[in-house]
């Protein structure tokens, strides 16, 4: 089965998101607005036990941690997303780097870009029109998330949860 | 906010459900397949912890619960939703009373009929035909779920899993 790590921020700032979203992202009705830590990954039925074990000692060793969002990005030229860019704090990357080599044959070859997805799979014109508009946003949002999810995808594309960690509790 | 308690089945239920609410249902982009514990119900940011905290007490007291599936029913003449009927194991009755008794003034008028939506808001005529055909299918589905899950609405009508609770489990 495939599965994924992510955060939701609060429920305001998804609010904000998908108001974005609803417009310039496809995957709108597939997942909630969320931060990746850990992008699709396969495990066997036999392996989620001891795996999500892992990731609670994992939530365990670490405190929640700070999200703060300053601006509007892109991913461009790699590719046409759009996101929130999140501030790339010591706690957050520690934390997903400690993902990450958890499954260790699956470490990413790319650097982690802390962000949430406002818009994707636009065309060139649409980008640019876009970001345009939305780079200009002021946007100054700081929270504290003090959990993440372990969650699996569906045949249709969607995700749902199977397991909530927090961070730094017993 | 608004909160929810629903349990998820397993991928292969959900998978199954979706084929049927992609079609018939409109709440298929706004959460999974899902067993309703607690319709959608208010709690003020201030008492979430509290309300937290006693849905991990439930959780602890009730066993994995049995998830019987034999047919397709529909609520008609209430309303044209059709559903998997769940048997209404002694298990499963008695985690559902006691989580509608944690918030007392919001006790249902309602028996619980436990059940997962594949189709509602159709008319009349698409009621008939559809419940017409889905009620001849064959299903025989059995399964333990253990754990139940508290959501949260967003603006745009979506749920999002706030936290994971294990029954059975210290």
């Amino acid at each position: 089965m495939k599965y994924g790590i992510v955060m939701f921020p609060s429920k305001k700032l998804q609010d904000l998101a998908n108001s974005y979203r609803m417009r310039y992202d496809p995957h709108y009705a597939l997942i909630p607005p969320h931060l990746t830590l850990k992008a699709a990954f396969e495990l066997s039925d036999g392996e989620i036990a001891t795996y999500s074990e892992k990731l609670n000692q994992i939530a365990k060793n670490h405190r929640p941690v700070p999200l703060k969002i300053s601006k509007v990005s892109s991913f461009q030229p790699v590719n046409n997303t759009i996101y929130f860019k999140v501030e790339p704090t010591s706690e957050l990357q520690n934390l997903q780097k400690n993902l990450e080599e958890l499954l260790p044959d699956a470490v990413s070859e790319y650097a982690f870009v802390p962000h949430i997805t406002i818009g994707q799979k636009l065309s060139s014109d649409e980008h640019s029109d876009i970001y345009g508009q939305l780079r200009m946003l002021g946007i100054d949002h700081e929270e504290v998330i003090d959990r993440f999810h372990l969650l699996y995808q569906l045949d249709n594309g969607s995700w749902t949860v199977y397991e909530t960690y927090h961070l730094g509790k017993e």
